[in-house]
């Protein structure tokens, strides 16, 4: 099953898809989409939601992940960031992608280990776990990351479903 | 010319159609477009995005306006007014439509003729401008008033243009 992991900014979005077999994941693909700075909001945000479409019907995922975003202490960030986000989200749920939401920390565990990693640490361990992932930005790095999130919490909630039905 | 004007909530966004010929403004339609808050934050951006796409079908205004966002003291609201207003602002850019941005203070000087004025002299000048327009929501409100703020700024500035080009 291919998952679709989504870093969302106004300037520029990343994006990675990871492929999960059972336990197994491979690198599919990863990249960043951006808006021209010059334009204005709304064609930026057209434009960033475009490149999200555009990706979606390249790859055909079959869920989403997106990171719950760090709540910035400058509103009008806050505010860019919220609109970039809004566009980016509606994207694969307009494709009927379920869009999971995951905390900065339930990241960093799932793919460090631990809930405080620098960013750094993130970067390698997505090129550890998906041998031939060699992004160049560190957005696409960490779309990656949280589609690997996904792929993870997904299998553990299947493992505890089998479980609970001997 | 037809103007959608929007007020963006992520529960509620108003929006309002008015229809501007020289200097002349009617009302044509106003309403409000909600998203479900048990549902997933992808979803409910969905819901306000298709509401909007609906409302641009129907009417098929030439025009967009929208407030600029009055930012919210507490971090967690601005981000959710900003995934809202982003998708909102998304709808008229895909239909290649222009969006123009008003500060709340422009919207007031040019509905109630002063920067600071209470929302119910904006609704009580909203009704005054439109004959006809009742709307029962202040979103609604809200959008017709930054519609009559684009008719107004509009005019003035063909005006200006028209003065300089003798």
């Amino acid at each position: 099953m291919r998952i679709l992991g989504l870093d969302p900014g106004l300037r520029v979005t990343g994006w990675g898809i990871v492929e999960a077999a059972g336990n197994r994941l491979s690198h599919v693909a990863d990249g960043v989409v951006t808006s021209d700075d010059r334009a204005a909001l709304a064609d930026r945000l057209a434009q960033l939601h475009d490149g999200v479409m555009a990706v979606i019907e390249r790859f055909n995922p079959a869920e989403a992940a997106v990171e719950e975003t760090f709540v910035n202490r400058n509103p009008l960030s806050t505010l860019k960031l919220g609109q970039a986000r809004g566009v980016v989200m509606l994207a694969p749920a307009r494709c009927g992608l379920v869009v999971a939401e995951y905390t900065p920390n339930a990241v960093k565990k799932a793919v460090v280990g631990r809930g405080h990693a620098e960013k750094a640490q993130i970067a390698l361990m997505v090129r550890t776990l998906l041998p031939g992932a060699d992004p160049t930005r560190t957005d696409a790095s960490d779309a990656l990351a949280v589609a690997i999130c996904h792929a993870h919490l997904r299998a553990s909630q299947r493992a505890l479903m089998a479980g609970a039905r001997p």
